[in-house]
């Protein structure tokens, strides 16, 4: 069943699905939870991520690798029993880090050269280092190793880059069925997703798009989006590739977005998301209702004994108020983190949870009339 | 039953108590666990307190009159639902504090003025303020206002502080009296205890032990001690202090100490204890364990896939492993703060739970030989 992706329905473009790993189904849409070094941000450990419902727990590669290092993570067992969390994880390639983070970088066929951020370290990455690394890991779905391309870029500088990130994509392919092969594998029900570049250029996205379809992988991801871009351009540019995205995979946009953003791209026939967002947020205060984003430090709630959000179910809305919230940032508090966090990633993931309902019930149209502008709206 | 105390059985000084509150019973000798701004350091919530066991959670009046306000916590309720705690919770008067944080203090038979540490303002608080912002706190036991004088200090001002002392204790109590009786007490059960002080002049200890006892208060703390004293002082003034506590209240040394100092005191006859290390000492890596101390980040953990003590049954060590820990504190994650200050806290409160054990069992001397210099070692 490993791999294996059930359309459960649909409404117009928008589909409600489920997806198998070798860790349990996920049924999308679905937010990924992003914990970067195996852990999420604020404090939040793995029972936490259960009580807020998260599906799939997402780490970094690049992050991984450098600290503590994947043989290490490898030795205890892979990244599930590292951090205690036996449902799905997806694991990006590396390959954004690389390009957003590191430095001196130096691209070649092979892959790329570059200093660590966090030591100068030089270090050399490519298809094959990212698999054998994502392998060390065991997480459910690997991500290609890919470059992402700045936008804006000359069009003759993507459209190699391009060329490159597809021949890249089957050295991936065949590294990772060498690596689950081995006898000693972390998760042989590992599978990798490949990831479509090409900025916003439309032919070439879909140019990209045809090429890595024929290695027929479990999953297809639309990476180096929401980089740059204006977010009609992001929209016209998935709206132009995905008639070309296989209809019976699952697809995964990275990195995206606000509330809007994923009610608009599920309409828009995406499946999988995740964003740094809900836990940024939180972290400055910034939390999502289902009447828009309060800032929870302004004045107005310091005597306010009312949840966040009255008809939010998180831990912190069942037994905290706004006031005591807000005093927990006034006293610096780490638990003033933790719990905005941990109200933001459920309000995530139940968002996740209601458009998946909506498209069950069909009003998946009206549920986005209704809320794809007013969630992103300040209050 | 409010302020009752039952002696359930002794072993020499060291004694097994229950000590009743208008939020339940307390089982003694116990360690109360310190969220100063009614909020435990390291993101642990209300919820984590129960998890680890915790009896007595201890806020600081100081600070919270300062922020968010006591007036703000009574108008929501009280601190026990301000901060979603529905066990006993026991507030220092805040003397502590204007004597140790705040700046430009003034004493005077009235009280003290001081500075905030937070923005300067000027403040006034005598035993009147303080029980009045206690009784907006609405916490189960108030402690009394009192000077703590430090260590050395010339024996006349320690005299002439113990005076005053007193004096504003008799204050204290007629200020609760008056408080508890108001129809709109937010803890009409709400207690006073004493605050014995006289540095680590014997006679200046017993001289206003007895003077306070006369008030006949459900508790008397020990306070001012592990303030620049030597250990063996601080031993040498408790033996000679105890017997003039009344022996039907209990005792409760103030901010003592390591496992070792808290099997020591128990031996002495005290039942209370708090203490800001088990937190602190975990937000810098240093864990508590039944060999002895460990730090976490040191490198000999950073394969090692046990937990942080095998014999420890708190949530840390039941899910993760060391090689875990260390390296969220190398990555700088916010959740290597909580899981080190958790298993702390379970430790001490876990500490209590086998002193209270032994002392049942009539094992407490022997529990004493083997741990008490044990716990306090750096392995």
């Amino acid at each position: 069943m490993t791999g294996k992706f059930t359309l459960l329905g649909r409404e117009g473009k928008a589909r409600r699905g489920r997806f198998h790993t070798a860790h349990g189904s996920v049924e999308t849409p679905v937010f990924m939870n992003v914990g970067t070094n195996a852990a999420i941000k604020g404090a939040l450990s793995a029972d936490d991520l259960r009580d807020i419902d998260c599906q799939v727990e997402l780490s970094n590669t690049y992050h991984l690798h450098l600290r503590p290092g994947d043989e290490l993570i490898r030795d205890i067992g892979g990244l599930h029993r590292f951090m205690n969390w036996d449902r799905p994880i997806l694991t990006d390639s590396g390959g954004f880090q690389v390009f957003s983070l590191a430095s001196l970088r130096k691209i070649s066929e092979e892959g790329v050269q570059f200093n660590s951020h966090i030591d100068g370290r030089r270090i050399f990455m490519g298809p094959e280092e990212s698999m054998r690394i994502q392998s060390n890991l065991g997480s459910d779905i690997a991500m290609a190793f890919d470059e992402c391309v700045k936008i804006p870029s000359p069009y003759e500088y993507v459209r190699e880059s391009c060329l490159r990130t597809a021949r890249w994509l089957s050295r991936c392919k065949a590294a990772l069925t060498e690596f689950n092969s081995a006898p000693d594998a972390v998760n042989p029900g590992q599978m990798l997703w490949g990831i479509n570049q090409g900025t916003i250029f439309h032919d070439l996205r879909i140019e990209h798009m045809q090429r890595i379809a024929e290695l027929d992988l479990p999953g297809y991801a639309i990476g180096g989006l929401a980089v740059g871009e204006t977010t009609q351009e992001m929209y016209d540019t998935i709206e132009a590739l995905e008639p070309y995205m296989p209809g019976d995979r699952p697809r995964y946009l990275m990195g995206v977005g606000t509330p809007g953003n994923i009610i608009e791209c599920t309409a828009r026939g995406v499946d999988f998301f995740d964003c740094v967002m809900p836990a940024r947020n939180g972290r400055h205060g910034h939390l999502f209702t289902w009447d828009g984003i309060i800032n929870i430090k302004n004045e107005k709630y310091s005597r306010s004994d009312e949840p966040i959000d009255p008809v939010c179910g998180c831990p912190v809305c069942r037994n905290y108020s706004k006031a005591y919230l807000r005093h927990l940032f006034k006293a610096e508090e780490m638990l003033a983190m933790r719990f905005s966090v941990m109200h933001n990633l459920w309000f995530y993931n139940h968002l996740l949870q209601r458009i998946r309902t909506a498209i069950d019930d069909g009003s998946f149209e009206a549920f986005r009339r209704r809320y794809s502008t007013l969630l992103d709206t300040r209050i």
